[in-house]
């Protein structure tokens, strides 16, 4: 059996109800903090503990070049990617902002990239190919090279940590998260494909063709899954399949960042289903394809900002409201503590 | 004029074009990171210059009794509004915890309230009544409780903070915000009231009544929003009113809470329309007569988790959001900086 298939545990429940019971008894109106009491109830259950806490937390950004930009999809050009691995790097990205203030454990995989990214000590350089091929012409990636990145991935899942963050960088992957999008859903072109990092009109009908043109080559073939990712996916998006289906089996959650990241959660739950309970959503993507992977994966996000950056920056600005949510937890004294009368009680 | 009528200042135009221009110049594709862009240059307007940076952060609790609960409007005794007040200052209740989370300055203001609260450090004990009157029989305060209340939240207002947050305890106090919140915008108490603290229907019923009754009796005298704020709102909420406006005029923006304070932010934008532009509204309430409110100030919140606690709380918990909307603005790098390609341009 592939490693992807062994079992991922369940949440604990024992904990899951200690922790409603506790919110019951906290200085508050019961239900009244909403989403946040769902979230540490959530915490306790993936934890196995009533008192949860986030303080062990991994983002990793996985980067990767992609065949199909040959086709005119991006309005930046390839070199971008390389470009954007280096600021990563020196902390000049939005996900390197949020991670240094965030305190949280940051590094960046290149899976590969055209171009060479030179030496920084927060990349991991690893370059399995230059880039995929052009899914327009033939298989975005072959068997062996698909493994290999799914497997990058799960090796930058550390055991011990509490939650684990990705995030992605390569110039045209909105292309490859619509076709995947397509694939798997069943949904066209028309509803998968948006402007991505910004294509004007003409690059927009130019991304829908070639999404369109892919699927009439390779969906006869998608039979499975893993067969789909592997014509249809990109390196960075195989790392992060990996990743999260590594992640739930070590019982580390996981908060899945927009339209790429999504793609990826998709294909992770597809190849195996329990990983879904290990994952949270972060924001509704303002990418138009991105709500179609949440309906399917009965996601609800937790923010509404028309964030379309990538980077894993919607998943790690939802980190301290994550946090808050522990912190109430634990922290909030009961209305015995406090001396607070409950409902109905004489004062 | 009485000071709440006095100029508001007009946010900072120069530095809000600064600050756009730097967005556009930031390593990511233009408008990607969506709604934190546009707080980063609201901030940027507010303080006056392109950087803006968030740390002298007050949070304000106002507590006060209301005579309306004598009328059986709450599921929880008049009591909890004291125990509660201490549950503040000993740090155990929600805002206690997200403000030292936050290290943000944090204090209790209790304007009246039936019972005594004793002795803490962080609790400013005024008592300016024991309560409001039961607006089912009377106004709720007279004219000089009224402006003392006001007063009283203008104080709390310290020059040069970055942000106000303002949060209020005051068992019965979302029977007062449906009262006002029908009597300014026309809605009727179907629409205004709401469960609160979590009343039963039969005390859902009761409420209705009772704002109905209160309407009967005031409405017709409600000529002005002040004479509305002092017939049907209570002390913590004139306090907010008399905060907001006071914030406003000393140049300092402020995060709005749920119900209660949405309440209070109407009669402060209907008393000196210039407080709108110093606005910021956190969440979308659980409680259903804040849409209402919300629709009023054309307010879009930033969070919609289904939170109903008040205290502030939930203006509380935006705070990294906001910290992160500032803190992306000032530290990612530009293009030029990075030597990142933009869009169209060879790598």
């Amino acid at each position: 059996m592939p490693w992807w298939l062994e079992p991922v545990p369940e949440p604990c429940e024992r904990s899951q109800k200690l922790a409603q019971q506790r919110q019951q008894q906290l200085t508050k109106p019961a239900g009244s903090l909403g989403r946040l009491e769902d979230l540490a109830i959530q915490f306790a259950a993936w934890q196995g503990r009533e008192l949860p806490g986030l303080e062990q937390i991994a983002i990793r950004v996985f980067a990767g070049d992609h065949g199909v930009v040959a086709e005119g999809v991006s309005a930046y050009p390839q070199a971008v990617t390389v470009e954007m691995i280096r600021n990563f790097a020196r902390g000049g990205a939005a996900i390197a902002v949020l991670a240094r203030e965030q305190g949280s454990d940051f590094a960046v995989v290149n899976l590969g990239t055209v171009a060479e990214v030179g030496d920084y000590p927060a990349v991991v350089d690893l370059q399995l190919a230059a880039s995929t091929a052009n899914f327009c012409r033939e298989a975005a990636m072959d068997d062996a090279t698909l493994e290999a990145a799914m497997a990058v991935g799960a090796a930058q899942v550390a055991e011990g940590s509490q939650l684990f963050i990705g995030g992605e960088m390569g110039i045209g992957n909105t292309t490859v998260a619509a076709a995947l999008t397509s694939a798997l859903l069943d949904v066209s072109p028309e509803q998968s494909v948006g402007r991505g990092t910004g294509v004007d009109d003409a690059g927009l009908v130019r991304k829908r063709t070639v999404v369109e043109r892919a699927l009439g080559l390779h969906l006869p073939h998608c039979t499975t899954p893993l067969e789909t990712l592997r014509r249809l996916g990109g390196l960075e998006i195989a790392a992060l399949t990996g990743a999260y289906i590594a992640a739930a089996q070590r019982g580390i959650p996981s908060v899945v960042d927009g339209y790429i990241c999504g793609a990826a959660a998709l294909v992770a739950c597809r190849l195996n289903s329990a990983v879904r309970d290990w994952l949270l959503f972060s924001h509704r993507s303002a990418e138009p394809g991105h709500r179609h992977l949440l309906a399917a994966l009965e996601a609800e996000p937790l923010l509404d900002f028309g964030m379309r950056l990538g980077e894993g920056s919607g998943a790690a600005l939802c980190l301290p409201l994550l946090r808050a949510a522990c912190t109430l937890h634990c922290d909030m004294a009961t209305f015995a503590e406090a001396a607070v009368s409950g409902p109905g009680q004489e004062g």
